[in-house]
Order: C-alpha cells, then structure tokens, then sequence
C-alpha cells in the first residue's frame, strides 16, 4: 500500500469502499465545466440531465446515511448538480419520507427517487428565512370538501430562493400554518402540486424566476405564491400532524388514540407544538450534515489544485532554491498560507464522519437512552459542523485562488465556479451564525441540566473550577495542566501530548460555557427587555462557545480516526501525527488571546505556539504532495493547467 | 449643513469638490449592469463604450494626481471600467509620459489619451510575474538597421494576463531585456505595434485571448508573443535609458555627456543597473495608487447596501424590539460584522489622501531633500496601503453579502459583480504578500540608517529600548505607558486618548521592526543559504511589521483629517471620534495576542478591549445611516432593491 494510498483510507474512514465506487463510477461528464457563454437555462438543461444521469446509477437509494457519504463528492467539482441532488433526493424526497406515512411513501416517494417527481421544498419565505416558526403561508383546512387551502395572504409570505421551482419541480412541499377549526396548529408541510404535466403553473399558483444569482447557475431558484390553492387533505405529510378526515373512510395514520378520533379535528401523537415543531425541523439535518461535507470537499480541491501549483511555480532566484527560482511552496508565507488549510482539512473530515455515523445511529434507532436528547444532538452538531465546514470552504477556497495569482483568477482553472457556487453555503440551510447559536444554546441548555443533576459534591467540585479558573486568570500566569487531570505537568508539555493537545481544547470549551453560564445568570428575572439585552450583549461570547465545541468534537474525531490501530504503517503514522500537531498548534494560534487572557498560556509560551506552528508547517511541506493526493479526487473532474508541468 | 454632509467632507478630505462634480456628472449609464446573458463580446464592447463616454468628459487629462482621487470612485460601481481606464490612461499613457521622452510626448500621448490610439502595458509573462527582474522578452538592437528586434525567445517569455490586448490595444508598451552590442542592460519598455487599424495581428505578433476570468468580464485580458519583430530604435522609451543613433542625425534625448556619445552606444543618465530599474519601476505606483483607492470604494458600496438591508430587514421576535422582530443590525453579532469594517474604511479613506498628497509632492519635485529616498518611501507607502485596502475590499464585501444572506447571492443586488470584479486585486499590481515585503524591507533599510546615524547616545538609548522591551515581556504584565513618551500612564488611558492611542500602534510597529532587525543580524556572513533560510523563517515578522506600519500611518493620517479644526460641529465630532475609537479597539482586538505576548496588555485590559470594541459598536448604531449616507455613493450606481422597504 502506497502512503497516499495508507492516508486516503483514513480520510475515507467508514467510507473507504463506497467512496472508491462512487469515484470510479460516476462518469467524467458530470463534472466537465459548462462553455463560458452558456446561457442559464443550458446551465439548467444540462444539470437536470447530469442529474438523470446520476439518477440512473442508483445511488440515490442506497441504504441508510451512504447518500449522504458519497454525494459530498459531488462538492469536489459540480456543485449546482450537488444542490440539486440536495433539493429532489435529500429534502424533497426526505420530507416525503420523514414527515409522510405510508401513503405517501407508496405513492410519492418512487416517483421522486426516480425524477418522475421533480419537487422542490418550499420552506423559506421572503419575511422569513431563518425564523421558521414566523412563516406566513396558510394552509387552512376546509371540513366541508375535505381539503386544505394553502394561501400566501401577504407579499412577506412569498416562497423564496425555492431550488427545482423556477423551472423543474411539479410538487411543492410547502411549509406553513396549518390552521384547523380556526385554531392555529403550528408549521406543518403539504404537498402542492404547482405545474402540470407540460410546466405551465397550475391556476392560483404564481411562480416566477429569481433570476441570476452569484454562482449554482445550474440551479433553478424560484418564488411561489399561493392564492387559495385547494388539494386533498391527504397531501397533508401527517407524520407527526394529523387532520381526522371529515367525510369518507380513509383509514388514519398514524393510529392515535380513539378518545381524540372527532370528525374534522387536528391531532398529534406530540402534545407540545414547540416539540412538534422541532421534530418536523428535524428533516432539515440531513441536508445541513451534507452541505458541511460538500464544502469541505470544494476546499479540498482547491487545496489540490492550489498545493500542486505552488509545488510546480517558481518565482525569485533564491540561494535556498538549488536551481535558481524557488518554489512558492518554499516560502514560509505560502506554506503558512496552505498547510494548516490542509490539516484542518483532515480534521473536519473525520469530524464529518463522526457525523454521519450520528445520523446513522439517530436514524436506525440505535441511541442509548432519551430519544429526543440524541436528536437534538445530532441537530446541535450538525448545526455547528455546517457552519465551520462551510466557513472552512469559503476562505480556504479564496486563499487557494490568491495563491495562484492570476492563474488562480482565469475561469479555466475552476476557482471561479468553486467560490461561486459555493459561496451561498455560509448562509444557506441556515445562515451560519443563526447555526452557531443554535449549537451555543444547546450546550447551554445541556451545561444547565449537568449542573442541575451534581450532587452536593459535585457542585462544590463544579464551584471550585470557576474560582481556580478566576484566580488563575488574575494571576496572569499559569499553566494548562493545573486546570486539567490527566494532562502533563505544563502548557509546553500538554501542547505536543495527544491528551494534553484534547485537554486544551476542551478546557477551552468548558471554560467558555462556564463564563456565559455566569454572565447569563446575572439576567434579571421577570424583566424580559434586560435578559434579552444581556443576551444580545453575550452573542460574540455564545458563538465563541459553539465555535470551541466543534473544534474539540472534531480533534476528537480525528484522533480516534487515526488511533494507532488504524493507521500502522510508520510513514502514514508520522504524517497523521503532523498533521494533528498542525491542527492544535493553528487553533491554539487563531485563539491565543483567549488563552493569553484566560491565563491558560503565559507570553512564551504563545510565542512558542507562534513559532512551532511555522516549524510544522515546514515539516509537513515534503509531504505536500502526498497529503492533497490522498483526497483522492479523480483527476478528470479537476482542471489539468494548474498542475501540468 | 447636514450631519451626513459634514461626514461626507471629512471623508472626501482635500477633493472634495472634484469628486462631489465627479458624482453629479458622470452619467448613470457608466454604472448599469449588463444583462445576465450578456456575452463576454458584449461586456467588452460595452465597456469600451463607457470608455469614450468617460474620455469625453475629459477627466483623463485632469491636472496632477486629480484623476488618481477621482477615478478610484468608479470602483463603487463599475470595476471592468475602472480598470479599462486604468489600462489605457494609467499605465499606458502613463509609462509614455513617465519613460517617454518628447518626442512620445508630442506623437504618442495625445493619442493615448484621446482614446485614438489603444495601447497596452505587456509587463507580466507567463513566466515571471512579481519578478520583473527576470522578464525574459528581449529587444536587441541592430545598429545596421537602426531597429529593435523584439523576441520571445521561450514560451516562458509569452506575456500574460495584460489588460486591452485581448481586442483593444494596438500598440504594446512592452518590458524586455534591451541587449545592445550583446551586452544586457536590464529592463526597458519598447512601443511595439500589434495590430493594425482593422484589429488584425501584425507580422510577427501572436494574441490569444486569456478566455473567461472569475471577474473584471469587460477587461480583454491576452497574451502577446513576439516572433522577431522590429520597430525603429525611437520605439525605445529612453527616458533612463538610450541607444546613440547609429546612422542620421535623430537628436539625442535626454542629452548626455559627450564623452559617452559613441555611435550604436547604450547610454543612461543612471549608472546604476539596479538603481535604474526601480527608477523605470517607479511608473508602476499610479497604478497601485489608484487599486487601492478602488478596492476600498467597492468595499464602501458594499457597506452601503449591507448595513442599509441591516436598518431594513427584521428577523426573529425579540423583548428588544417594540413592534416584534428584531432589525438585523441590532444584533450584536451583526454590529461586530459590519460597524468595524465601517470604521476602518473611514481610516482608510484618510490614508488614501495622504497617499495621494505624497505621490502629488513626489511628481511635482516637491519634496524636501533626496528625491531616490522620496520615491522609494512613496513606493512602498503606496505598496502597503494597496495591499491592506484590497485585503480590506475583500474581506468586507464578503461579509457584506453573507449579511444579506440569500438576498446577497443574488445577482440583481451586485454582491456577485462586486466580489468577482475584485478578487483579483489582492494579487494584480504586485501580489499583496510581494507588495507587504516590499515595504517591510524597504522599513528594515530605514531601520538600518536611522541606526547607522545615531549618536553614542541614540545607541545607548536603543539599546535600552532593546532591553526594557526584553524585560516587560519576560515579566508578562506591563503596561503600554513604560514604553512610550507622552502617552498617558497607563494602557486603560492610553486606549482612550489620541496620543496613547499612537503610541500603541507606533510602539508595536516599533517593536516588530526591532524584533526583524535582531533576528536577521544573527546571519551568518559570508553563508548565503543560511542567510536565505533565516529570512525566509522571519517572512511572518515581516509581513506583520509591514502591516503594523500601514496600520499606524492609517491612524495618524485619519487623526489629521479629523483635527478639530477640521470638523468643528459637534455632533459630526462625536461620530468621527467614536470612528478613531472603533478603528483603534479593532485594530488592538485583531492584534491583542501579540500585545499580550509583548506584555503590553494585562489580560484584563486585553478583555477590556474585546469588551469595549462590542461597546463602541453599540454606540456607532444609532449613527449606522449617517456613516454610510456620507459615502455619497449616488444611489443610481448602486441596486436598489435591498435599500428600498
């Protein structure tokens, strides 16, 4: 086994065989860069065929997460088939599958899995994006014909950036305000068809093109209103909101209990909205978990492509350089430029696994204990891993471009498209700073439940930490290991162990959560306007906080990744060990303030981290070539101009 | 006068009324965006258009450095165009004017600038981009023919990537080795003809066309090569360097000894080879000058259309707004997006004019004392400042459109157009990380003299410098006040007061410089690799000297344009200080490890600074409309759909 060969299957992790398959197999074609002057609508044309294409291998229904393993892929070269993929297979057909019964898995689902269903997910509205709970849309249920009247009874109410609904989708799933006897029961999802056989919009539908926008020109955005738009009360997903039919008798799923079973009455098998509300929203993870890994994948081409030129271009005779110019990746700037891109490339990775095999579990079933609990983490992580990936993608992906120079700025090397299209991923499947607080608030919510379950001991324990960490703090002085059991006896020692390096970061985490906790509690109660100005006033350190967690999570995630037993050759091994040593020392970097001003570092020891950080930069530079090559991204669906000599 | 109005005088400082007739004349149609679907055909000769419209105004021939203070204002709205006229009046005229001697002068400038004659600038080769020096491109004199043999001798040596020579140029002011009697004296520029008058390619002269670029579409970006083509010997731009005619009676310009006047002979007024290149270089700070100036006019325009949607659009309920959700420019995460970036383009804006004011003195002979040492602080002013306005326009837009959030992505609100259209200056006229080398080494030769010209007890009083800095970061706390004269007695007071605020910037400037200085005189002699690797290990330090500098002379430039005789009403007062305030806590916050680890900061006073930096945002809020309202960008050059309610 080659190195680049030992290294690409730690990356790949779980994942090793379907990933091979799935570049091997998919045709060069789908990811060959439109001509520069095609129109959008050969932009559309071509990404829906692409799309039929990849429907024709069958990927789309393999078993459990591997979609979302495999379709990250698509982020390395294509992604406007990417979203489009997202949009018809992840949350058209998923909120058929997720949030509908049987029905609608017989009758609904084969024709979305086999793109004679073309639908879209028709959530976000021109008032609303990331408010879900504020929609406007109204789907009121009329007893007498049975049906449901969706309606956008204002111009706020407008279905917004809807991906398939400018030109492909013949469904909406449409997510509004299920009203009942008058009585509001919240957001639910309903199936509207919105064009007919031949693309014309169906009357009182009003559909129109949001027209060009940045990048994803293969993409069909587009706008709906509803203007009493009737259809079947069974188009309801009734999952987890049900209408009990006013005539007929359509059988009722799910089964609920008979004392609620009145004629034309709403019922739920989930009593709280606010829950009911989460657990619909919980359809939304997938999608959130495979664009973090679609953009991660668009940074890691552009690290290829940008590692490989800088191993190809000279510039500047230089004594260092045996044969006149050097090579830019010579130079200390451009190395520190790159290196520590590809090493938090590495670490994501497997952070994006751990995800995947999260969802796996939540999905099958196979959680220990409180159901709801391990939703709303997988929810919180992917949350926060969307909003690190996607950031990861855009300013790696900008870096590369810039490390290319001009180069890197002609359309016929790729960066283009790849900042375009993936540019939208910072705000789109939730913005990312909405998505930070998400996770943020979650910690929150589970910091309060451990402080809440200590016994008296550990409440002392729990007291003694905050006033150690403040003492320390005014000290000035001070060292990692005194706030953490198990690492070694200093910063210097614990920044170059594995446990001292998890220790760091997760002492940084808790701490974080420990001082918002504090600052929170100071909320006067009973005066709302205060605690949400405190609130407001505590934002930067919340995101602070969420941020934190996903770096542990994710050095958790590598290091059990690239535990001894998965990666024994000695040369992967030392490499693997570099490139954890280059995470730690970067994030310790991007944050030594923090840990400056927390006493968690002294002065020299910073400057240390400053110092080491270069010095493994250069040591992992001779292996540059083989750290971007265990990406392992088939060269055909990349541009060649770059990396030919 | 208005709040918005007064604003607006301070930030137009010495131009302001060039640039208020600038805005009310140029029409709106320079700045209207193509059609989606317009083809790269389309964008060029439109373009093109727009240039004679603009030529027709006569502001190309505006007197003195008018036209670098007003065409910087055509990077709000219509970068294809700023660059075109950068191109065709910039660099072409201008390396005419600057190199040239009367006789270009009298046939060749009036041309250039009356748009009858396109032209060119074929510096950059595919081969050689930042290092000019290496150009590969000849022009060998034949003294039988009097001409000049222009030749690509390489494929290396094609140039690349230069502006009009895709369609418009007919002649190109080209870089090449000038070998006379055998003997290479460096780099000259050469008119070379390319096409004839119906566009066609002249013998000997191969175009490509560089094809679709990320941005910048209304640019014909191509490729020259030169296949043994001659021009006569008055073709050479002899400003600096001259070949004696070797037949007629052609007179010799500029005049030279007679004892030099031999027949067929190279001559220049400069002996130096080195000396004269960078003369010949010089012609490039215009060009950096005016990239700045534009980079930071976009980010102004995405400033105004993000913070505008910010006082527009509402998202999620909350105690703190009365009528329910909340504007999104209350949030605090919002504010620290954006109001930042709003102070630092107000600093920036200042430095530009003092910039500007520099390359006025420097053109017009008025500088006191050595013109080389005038020229080269000017060089590498004006490198500095091109590279952090361009990071600046970089980093800016992209916040601001992921502070749109979908709205941002659409093509229609000019994100796309804004970003794309500047990408590519953080790397072109001189990549940024070659331009902060430049000047951080062009500070170490300052360095070095300032040193040299001390007295025994200057000596004695860096030294001491040396070791009291050596000593407070040893002790790890310190204050800000041990270290600088006239600053107040403390960092706390010194963050609120002008002075101490300088001094804190001067004094890490300072620092660093003594830092670079220390570290580099540990080369060995005599040993140039390891001389090499040293530097190289130390690009870091530099780069960050560099940039400490440009942050300083930002801050004292915005501090003079805001004197208190300059801004005399109160309320404009307040708002201009709280600028001075939030740029300064910004640029600590961005930089607080390094004061920490240079026991310049306790870390209570670094926290402080976070803490305070949120503060001042707060309180720039209620002035967010009037901070952008004084950019004066006329709304007809910017999309009005996220500004209208």
């Amino acid at each position: 086994m080659t190195l680049t060969e030992g290294l690409r299957e730690v990356l790949d992790g779980p994942f090793g065989a379907l990933r091979q398959r799935f570049r091997a197999e998919l045709p060069a074609e789908l990811f060959a860069p439109l001509p520069p002057d095609a129109t959008i609508e050969e932009h559309r044309a071509e990404t829906w065929r692409r799309l039929e294409i990849l429907a024709s291998t069958g990927m789309q229904v393999l078993p459990g997460v591997e979609p979302v393993a495999a379709f990250e892929l698509l982020g390395h070269a294509n992604l406007s088939l990417f979203v489009k993929v997202g949009v018809q297979f992840g949350l058209f057909a998923g909120v058929v599958k997720n949030l509908g019964t049987q029905r609608h898995h017989d009758d609904v689902l084969p024709h979305a899995l086999d793109l004679t269903l073309p639908g879209c997910f028709a959530m976000t509205e021109t008032g609303h994006g990331s408010d879900v709970q504020g929609l406007l849309t109204t789907a009121t249920y009329e007893a007498d014909t049975d049906e449901l009247v969706i309606n956008s009874p204002v111009p706020a109410a407008r279905k917004e950036y809807i991906g398939n609904a400018a030109r492909d989708a013949r469904v909406a799933a449409t997510f509004a305000q299920l009203i009942v006897d008058g009585i509001n029961h919240g957001v639910h999802c309903i199936l509207v068809p919105i064009r007919d056989e031949h693309g014309a919009a169906l009357p009182g539908v009003t559909i129109t093109d949001c027209g060009e926008k940045l990048g994803l020109l293969g993409v069909d955005n587009g706008r709906l209103m509803f203007d009493q738009v009737r259809v079947p009360r069974t188009n309801l997903l009734n999952q987890y909101g049900n209408i009990v039919p006013s005539k007929g008798d359509d059988p009722l799923e799910p089964p609920i209990r008979a004392d609620n079973y009145r004629s034309g009455a709403y019922v739920s098998p989930i009593e709280s909205r606010n829950r009911r509300f989460f657990t619909m929203l919980g359809t939304l993870v997938r999608g959130r978990v495979t664009v973090g890994g679609a953009g991660a994948a668009a940074a890691r081409s552009a690290l290829t492509l940008a590692v490989g030129y800088g191993l190809r271009r000279r510039q500047f005779p230089n004594p260092l350089a045996e044969d006149g110019d050097m090579l830019l990746l010579d130079y200390q700037a451009h190395q520190l430029k790159l290196l520590p891109l590809v090493a938090r490339s590495y670490v994501l990775q497997s952070a994006q696994h751990d995800l995947v095999a999260a969802l796996e579990r939540v999905e099958s079933g196979d959680f220990g204990g409180d159901e709801d609990h391990a939703r709303r983490e997988l929810e919180a992580r992917a949350a926060g891993l969307k909003a690190v990936q996607t950031r990861h993608a855009t300013d790696t992906i900008q870096t590369c471009r810039e490390a290319c120079g001009g180069a890197g700025y002609m359309a016929v090397n790729q960066f283009a498209n790849l900042k375009a299209d993936t540019d939208v991923f910072t705000t789109f499947e939730g913005d990312n700073t909405v998505l930070l607080q998400l996770l943020g608030k979650s910690l929150l919510t589970q910091y309060a439940r451990d402080v809440a379950e200590l016994d008296p001991v550990g409440i002392a324990r729990f007291v003694a930490r905050q006033v150690t960490g403040t003492v320390v703090e005014h000290v000035g002085g001070g060292v990692v290991q005194r706030l953490l059991a198990g690492a070694p006896a200093n910063a210097d020692k614990a920044l170059v162990d594995r446990g001292g390096q998890l220790a760091i970061l997760t002492d940084r985490e808790q701490h974080l959560l420990d001082g918002l906790a504090q600052r929170l509690r100071a909320a006067p109660k009973g005066d709302p306007v205060a605690s949400a100005r405190l609130y407001n006033e505590s934002q930067d350190h919340l995101l602070a906080a969420a941020e934190a967690h996903v770096e542990r999570i994710s050095l958790e995630a590598y290091l059990e990744a690239t535990a001894d037993e998965n990666a024994t050759d000695p040369e992967v091994r030392q490499i693997l060990d570099l490139v954890a040593d280059l995470y730690v020392h970067d994030v310790v970097f991007q944050h030594r303030a923090w840990f400056l001003e927390h006493g968690r570092l002294t002065p020299n020891q910073s400057k240390e981290v400053v110092r080491r950080r270069s010095a493994l930069c250069a040591e992992l530079r001779p292996h540059a070539t083989a750290l971007v090559d265990a990406f392992a991204i088939p060269p055909a669906w990349l541009p060649n101009e770059l990396l030919d000599a």
